[in-house]
């Protein structure tokens, strides 16, 4: 039954959308004859990730959630299949050993988990961003201590990561990050300023979680995705330009000192980037659909536009100041983003909150370990739950 | 005086556009303070030819024109630079020792210097399409066996040649070439019929030698750039598509079997593609327009029509077939461009020449030595003349 050739994998967020989407790339590539899967972690969907766990052979089931542990724990019961819950059943799930692990929890609960993985030296394929825009520095230092390779899972940042040249970074010049424009692109803040979730998460192209969804709207994905690629490829803030273009098939690119640009383009399918990440620097062969260039028929570009979308503008803002900034901004908008969701404040004020929360903590405390961004991120999120509750009031 | 740091280089074609701008590179990278130049070559214009030879200190200065023998020996005279005319001293240029050669003699004029460069190991620049077009699978291994590294300077060429991986050769699925279409992407077959080469010539994006622009306008260009990347590249005739792009920026790309797409865009401008081919594998800094999305605005793309433009189908049949019909359709269109510029046949005529001789020529001959190319290249160029005199006489 063991077969000793099997590549030893975890997952990390299997029944969000880049999970479900790395168990079809798994699925593609020989399922449980090619992979030993050591670990998967889910939230409160127990019976999808039991489902998973039983079809991939998973040696470890893990739910973040301790409510949903007799749930999940009965679901697999005669399998097998080791059960737990909680957080640190999470660290745990990234402490399992394994080759390769693919980081896809949603937000800062992320980061421990992945930390652990990247610190026993897998391989980790980052799909969570909180890792890079909290702790970036920290995050790569302890990918690089640990020994394992970091291979970006965002179709943008894949695509960077595939256009560059790995002996000529000395000859980089920018980064281009595409940006759908999400689906108020060509609407004005007046618009934006009463759109509930339902609509704000109708992402033109992508099919994605609500976070990002919601932060495909706002933008606040792309200001994440910059501070991303920054910690990513070792870039200037001023390196790394951003560009709308609607149909998201141009992913990402590299802008060299000759002129070149490379790019790298797909249709909007998560699982080249995550098939791209399980493999490389081979290049699987996976059934999804090939870009018909006579089909496409146009590609468009426009310049963004911070005024209506100033989540780039914070992004940059959080690039200059280093620091904490980078998780004050993102716990700050995490805390929006919730209030968002129960109609406690409106789209335009999940920005007000993040600056406010930013401006004030300027100066605030050191990014030295991995506790200094947990205070920073606690801090930020106390802040902005006053200054939801301040604009309830006002409202 | 002597820096034995300089690289010694060749220009076979400098007073063409590819040349021109070979030396405007080599001047942004040092001029001659970087640079030996053992040899240039031109044709007629060789009042640029010795002013060429004087600013960059080339040691040999040839024209391909015995005639102008004596102006090029004047214009040189007392700086010590040596004079030759004629074919056998533009293959005597090829052989002169340098590292690098810039093969950019246009037609099958250049192919016989090209092949002495190569067979003494330099590393080759390849702009000249007859070297592979005519003689693809002996030019490819005349190279090898010279041991020197072949780099395609057309754009489209540089395009694949940079988005390949070269770890990655197994898992290409296909070759996208763009083509801009041509002043006559939108023209009917009917306008087209009585075109003349001066509105032929006028190519939307990119400025250059006469034969390439009306070969963009018939899209026999783009024919001859599909013989290309099959000898380059080295894959089926069913893995390269022709997709029209009318901005010419993304300058053609690479589909791996994940589904991803590398590409390589940048402004039409030659400089680029010649700068990589210079420094290859490291990428210089150049002084070129850098690409400004939201300018562009939009990229656009369609199918191309091979009943307007069969060049693209005759491409296909050259392929299919093998042996000497590449060098037959080169030398066929070869001859009844010029009868076109003549003003003896009509535009359109000369895809139905070439086709018309290549089936005239079908199982003619092998391809086993260069001779048997230039055997095929004479007796196609012999029968095109007949075909251009029968239709002229019809006319």
């Amino acid at each position: 039954m063991a077969d000793m050739n099997r590549r030893r994998i975890s997952i990390l967020g299997s029944t969000g959308s880049i999970g479900v989407n790395t168990l079809d790339v798994v699925a593609q590539l020989g399922g449980r004859n090619a992979f030993d899967i050591a670990a998967i972690t889910g939230n409160s969907n127990v019976a999808l990730l039991a489902e998973q766990a039983v079809t991939f052979g998973a040696r470890l089931a893990v739910t973040a959630d301790d409510k949903q542990y007799a749930t999940l724990k009965d679901a697999l019961a005669g399998t097998g299949i080791e059960v737990a819950a909680g957080r640190a059943a999470l660290v745990e799930a990234g402490q399992r050993p394994s080759d390769w692990v693919m980081a896809a929890i949603v937000g800062t609960a992320g980061l421990a988990p992945t930390v652990a993985a990247a610190e026993r030296g897998a391989d980790i394929a980052l799909a969570n961003k909180e890792c890079l825009v909290s702790a970036g520095e920290l995050f790569v230092k302890a990918v690089a201590d640990g020994g394992g390779k970091l291979i970006p899972v965002d179709s943008e940042h894949s695509a960077i990561f595939q256009s560059l040249e790995d002996d000529q970074r000395h000859a980089v010049e920018r980064i281009v990050l595409t940006a759908s424009g999400g689906p108020f692109r060509t609407w004005s803040r007046e618009q934006m300023a009463n759109v509930t979730a339902d609509v704000a998460r109708a992402h033109p192209n992508w099919s994605m979680g609500l976070k990002i969804s919601i932060g495909s709207a706002s933008m606040f994905n792309k200001a994440l995705e910059m501070i991303e690629a920054k910690h990513l490829f070792n870039v200037r803030p001023d390196q790394i330009e951003v560009i709308v273009h609607p149909q998201s098939i141009i992913h990402s690119m590299v802008g060299y000192t000759d002129g070149s640009v490379l790019a790298q383009l797909g249709c909007p399918d998560m699982r080249t980037a995550i098939g791209y990440a399980l493999t490389y620097p081979d290049r699987p062969k996976l059934d999804v659909e090939r870009l018909d260039f006579a089909k496409l028929a146009r590609l468009d570009f426009e310049a963004p536009d911070e005024t209506r979308f100033p989540a780039l503008r914070l992004a940059r803002t959080a690039m200059d100041r280093g620091g904490v900034q980078g998780a004050v901004m993102n716990a700050a908008e995490e805390t929006a983003f919730n209030a968002f969701l129960e109609k406690r404040i409106g789209f335009l004020h999940m920005a007000d909150i993040a600056e406010d929360v930013m401006e004030d903590m300027v100066g605030y405390g050191s990014a030295i370990t991995m506790d200094d961004v947990f205070a920073a991120d606690a801090e930020a999120r106390r802040r902005a739950a006053e200054a939801i509750a301040q604009k309830e009031m006002a409202a």
